[in-house]
């Protein structure tokens, strides 16, 4: 499929797929790469047990277990990028534009234990940290100043991590950046042509055609975008039509908690831990419209953005949709088995 | 500046600025790494003399001094990403867009030299370099099929470069992506608005104020824009309005080597020899209107797109552009000195 350019249906983005450049599915495995085996608990890491006064819990999720300390917390983040007491008004600074930005910035600590890893912890942990993730969009949602609520993870160095323990973030804005604008645009002007949402168009598609699929459960379906920007990109996207991650029920949380963890899980075995970055794009506030659907992405790094892709926005696939699908599925006899 | 969210005027992008998070400048050096010293001819590489039927050139300069085999040389790319065969006829695949794209891909050695590098080549090979640059332009721009004609380098691995002998790559395409089409857009508004250039008045705004400058010439000046993606972006832009790159004066083309041989000298000596890419940005064909600036962009990569970023395509930098001009200045007692 080398040279064919393939066309998002969502942001009508385009990508280049250029495989004979890369390799077969195998051959992304992070086989030069290992990472230090990790204690159980680091004294030296302010996000492990016995460290808590470092970091004081804004939330803190305590097991009925009794054997762990807690389950999750809620942090500040110690080099906010954002400021509870900046606002979105704009100043003039020459011919300039500039504010001193409103918005939150947290961590989610997902796990006591410094080597944990939502690829092999237990469901019912993944569940847990679901459910703080769904907690606390809920409070900042409570707050119209926070146009925009962003929850995200960070895997691995080449994924922008700086620390090792296992950990999220949440970064709320009072501003609607021209990226998400363009998405949220898109779906409406899909929306007035068809009468219907792009993203359950692409869900249908999806299910019926297998090719793309990773995994799918009662509420969730798994697949490698037809357009997938970069090698192993999976989206997990609920079934039932909604906007709002924070309209999510009990029931689809479980289940996402599920197709999470498999699906990392699958990453990790197959392709050797690769770092990698997921987040739930969820619709902002100010265009919380019938035709938006939220969804987690889930993007390995593995590749590197170049000048070509910098200069144009327009990226360059070495892999096939399919083929990481196939492998991802873990099928004997698959593509990259 | 924490907390700080500037726009950048020529595109309505923001970016979140978090210096507490980085460092001072000179705290971005690239101490970390040492390049391997390389031969001036490696036997194993493709873009060697001795090895010029492996690829033969398409264009090839010849010096004037009888000294050196040939100055600089166009290859075809081993692995285009887009082939001269291809059409922009689109093709649905069930519901989905794709088509064979249509492109250019070519690659353009810089010197004999393995071990050249453009921040230590004599100016005169530079200028040789951007003359090469021009004519290839130039010829791709007679056929009207390539709507979008990018010259670009990657140096070092963290900015895409599988190979180290010193080169750039040519990319035509048939198509214009989202992200070039907004660009030209936000200047047409601008223009329509105003009844100007945005970068006219970037650049006079720039060579008033100073502290973003890091040099000028008679043609160029180059300074770290207001609202810098990255520590240390860098743009060259032609003091002369002019959309197209394939219109500058042989004079422009001069000084466009001199200030690009001096930038990435700073960068070498201040930085460490970072790993960066530069993008020669000029209008495309379908929008080669008066308000549209071609113009050089700078992006050394030394820091990593985490979720936050490709979640919502707001930049975090970690430095200040006022203390990354100071720093690339050389001023004695400049904020990084």
């Amino acid at each position: 499929m080398d040279g064919e350019i393939r066309q998002n249906k969502a942001t009508k983005e385009w990508v280049i797929f250029a495989p004979s450049r890369g390799q077969r599915p195998h051959d992304f495995q992070q086989t030069g790469r290992t990472r230090a085996p990790l204690p159980a608990i680091d004294p030296q890491c302010p996000f492990c047990p016995g460290n808590e006064d470092q970091l004081p819990a804004i939330l803190q999720e305590s097991p009925g277990d009794g054997q762990r300390p807690w389950l999750t917390r809620i942090v500040p983040n110690r080099y906010p990028v954002l400021t509870p007491d900046g606002s979105t008004e704009r100043r003039l600074e020459g011919i300039y534009v500039t504010m001193r930005g409103y918005g939150r910035h947290e961590v989610i600590i997902e796990s006591p234990r410094h080597d944990d890893d939502i690829a092999t912890m237990p469901t019912a942990d993944v569940a847990t940290l679901i459910e703080t993730y769904h907690q606390r969009f809920m409070h900042w949602r409570g707050d119209e100043r926070n146009v925009l609520i962003q929850i995200f993870r960070n895997h691995g160095t080449r994924a922008g991590a700086s620390l090792v323990h296992p950990a999220s973030q949440l970064i709320t804005t009072g501003i609607i950046p021209r990226y998400i604008r363009w998405r949220e645009l898109e779906a409406r002007l899909y929306f007035d042509e068809w009468g219907r949402c792009v993203y359950c168009d692409i869900l249908e598609s999806e299910a019926q055609d297998r090719r793309r699929v990773v995994l799918e459960n009662a509420s969730f379906l798994a697949f490698v975008p037809y357009a997938a920007d970069v090698p192993f990109e999976t989206w997990i996207v609920p079934k039932r039509h909604c906007s709002d991650f924070g309209q999510t029920t009990p029931a689809e949380r479980a289940d996402l908690a599920d197709a999470l963890h498999d699906l990392l899980a699958r990453l990790a075995r197959q392709l050797h831990d690769p770092d990698y970055n997921y987040i739930i794009n969820s619709a902002s506030r100010l265009s919380n419209e019938p035709q938006n659907h939220w969804y987690v992405r889930v993007r390995p790094r593995l590749t590197t953005r170049a000048g070509f892709e910098i200069g144009t926005g327009i990226r360059i696939n070495p892999s096939v949709p399919e083929a990481d699908a196939a492998y991802l599925r873990e099928e004997a006899g698959g593509a990259g088995g």
